[in-house]
């Protein structure tokens, strides 16, 4: 599991963080108005399962509260599956997000991997996919996929899983939550109305909260109350059950952050595919993956110079299924993503 | 599981709660002076398996670090040990805390009970004990145990955890914080070095954070490791993270709560002793286990009476291996004691 590097954020004054996926703009100030740290909040112990807040998450997700899971961080999500469902085989897309590699990687299960494809500007080939579908009973996808940042279409998916009834499906959503049209693109309403089907979010990005601790999943109220049970009903902070329905109440801040995402990161995206040296994949979720295309550019040095102009990437080495010739980079404020594309350029 | 009220203490100015355990007083303010709720710090993430606050808890313990896994909440401990360990028969103590118990009551594992006995005042029976333990792999063991408030001498714990070598002992030391010999008492020390032993505390109780989540356990390197390998490391939120080494500094608060838990529950103990339908046990933790002596009177009555009164006593009917001829209180200040015994005086 590659651990998360706590400073990233409180170094921000120094370093540019272009590794961490967040949203670019901090949430507005008034959410936090009456929620002051004292002993009187942290005296309150959170409700049973998070049920004072299931209700405003389920108007924000236009949902019944009954296909909702309030959990601590989508990881908590992701530990729990296969203790309940008992997979023999899964099926993980490469290169792929590691919060659930990471659990099913400790258990017993047995692991197959599909590799995306750069050929294929690692977007899903779906017959490859459906022959190895067949040999698992359950498969993860992310998406938008990280770092990939393809997207599968819905109607893709909602083929699929109508036609695998008896293969589970997992699709992170995390990045989804990013995009405009969210309502539309979610598999949520399906998740709740199909049992081999769970749709697993974190709200730590697109809020920029992940010292909160704040994620959900999406299913059938059967497949709810199976992780329910299991499920350490006491895992939410109080300070996370305070401000999230305040949080959800920001439908301006959220518009924006969305209108801007789907600008910037095209803008970011032609910019970078001006450099030569460089070949930036098309982005459909707020961060861009790119391959370092000139053989004499290693990562390490590229890597340095970008620290020395106070901007940190994340590199390609760290995540299962890429090499130290490719780096993420996330959508940032519009002057700190100029501030890349010229660092970018000027490199050599 | 029973379902914590939510308002308990919210609702402070008008209720006295004496149905949670929590210490009479409140955590200096100074604690809080540098955490500020708002974007900047909820955007940091913790720090993985909360390795950056293992150092001043290791302290405070007088431990090493690696014989250390903090949690979200005890709560979390609970889920996790079924889970890992597999026991086929456990031994349970009855009346008890009913956290772990709903644990072992999710899984598969054949629950063996002892019945602390009303004729001896609810002590454990050791003869009766060891008889019990053969059956089983494992034993859970509140020390102060919940809701009798009964004690077992660190020193009979020793002999049997030495003896049995083949079961595990899983202790819970939540309300030995409150004692002031908690580190002559503690079996944190024996626990770093012997593999059928696992030492688990909360700190909600002794600091009144019920909302922050912050438990831990004590345990040698190998079960340490056990755990943490099917632990979500990320369980911790940031703000209990940056609050847990300011609370352990502060040594002053915690011996004032420690010396005055001392004197006033005798006291509480001694002064409910003179109301002659009523029967406390002697306590040894902060609250005090209480029967109700005459079949008039029934506890449904009792308690409307106090909350006509404003108290708010926990009823014995909700905790597992009690009746409705018990109750529980805990030992709040001075005044809300003196409080509660005169209106236990007045009953009638």
């Amino acid at each position: 599991m590659v651990q998360r590097n706590k400073f990233n954020i409180n170094n921000e004054k120094d370093m540019i963080d272009f590794s961490i996926n967040y949203s670019p703009f901090k949430i507005p100030n008034k959410v936090f108005d009456n929620i002051k740290i004292g002993s009187k909040i942290l005296s309150l112990y959170p409700s049973y399962y998070a049920n004072s807040v299931i209700k405003p998450l389920a108007n924000f997700l236009n949902l019944k509260s009954g296909n909702i899971m309030i959990s601590n961080g989508s990881t908590e999500i992701f530990f729990l599956i296969p203790n309940i469902f008992q997979f023999k085989q899964v099926l993980l897309l490469l290169p792929s997000f590691w919060e659930y590699e990471f659990t099913i990687l400790l258990s017993n299960i047995k692991k197959h991997f599909l590799r995306l494809s750069y050929k294929n500007n690692f977007k899903l080939n779906i017959k490859e996919f459906e022959k190895k579908l067949k040999k698992v009973d359950c498969v993860y996808i992310c998406n938008p996929n990280n770092p990939t940042s393809t997207y599968i279409e819905k109607e893709i998916l909602i083929s699929l899983i109508k036609k695998y009834k008896n293969k589970m499906f997992i699709i992170v959503e995390t990045y989804l939550l990013f995009s405009r049209d969210y309502n539309k693109r979610t598999l949520s309403n399906f998740a709740s109305k199909h049992n081999n089907l769970i749709v697993v979010s974190s709200l730590s990005k697109i809020f920029r909260i992940g010292g909160l601790r704040l994620g959900f999943c999406i299913a059938t109220k059967k497949n709810i109350n199976l992780l329910k049970a299991k499920k350490n009903p006491y895992s939410l902070n109080i300070i996370a059950e305070l401000i999230l329905p305040q949080i959800l109440k920001e439908a301006h801040y959220l518009n924006k952050t969305r209108r801007f995402i789907l600008r910037e990161k095209i803008r970011l995206y032609e910019e970078i595919k001006k450099i030569k040296w460089l070949k930036p994949f098309e982005p459909v979720a707020n961060f861009i993956l790119i391959k370092i295309m000139d053989d004499k550019v290693t990562l390490s040095r590229l890597e340095r110079y970008l620290e020395r102009k106070r901007i940190r990437i994340r590199r390609g080495d760290v995540i299962n299924g890429l090499s130290n010739k490719y780096f993420r980079i996330c959508v940032k404020t519009q002057k700190e993503n100029n501030l890349l594309i010229w660092a970018l350029s000027e490199f050599k």
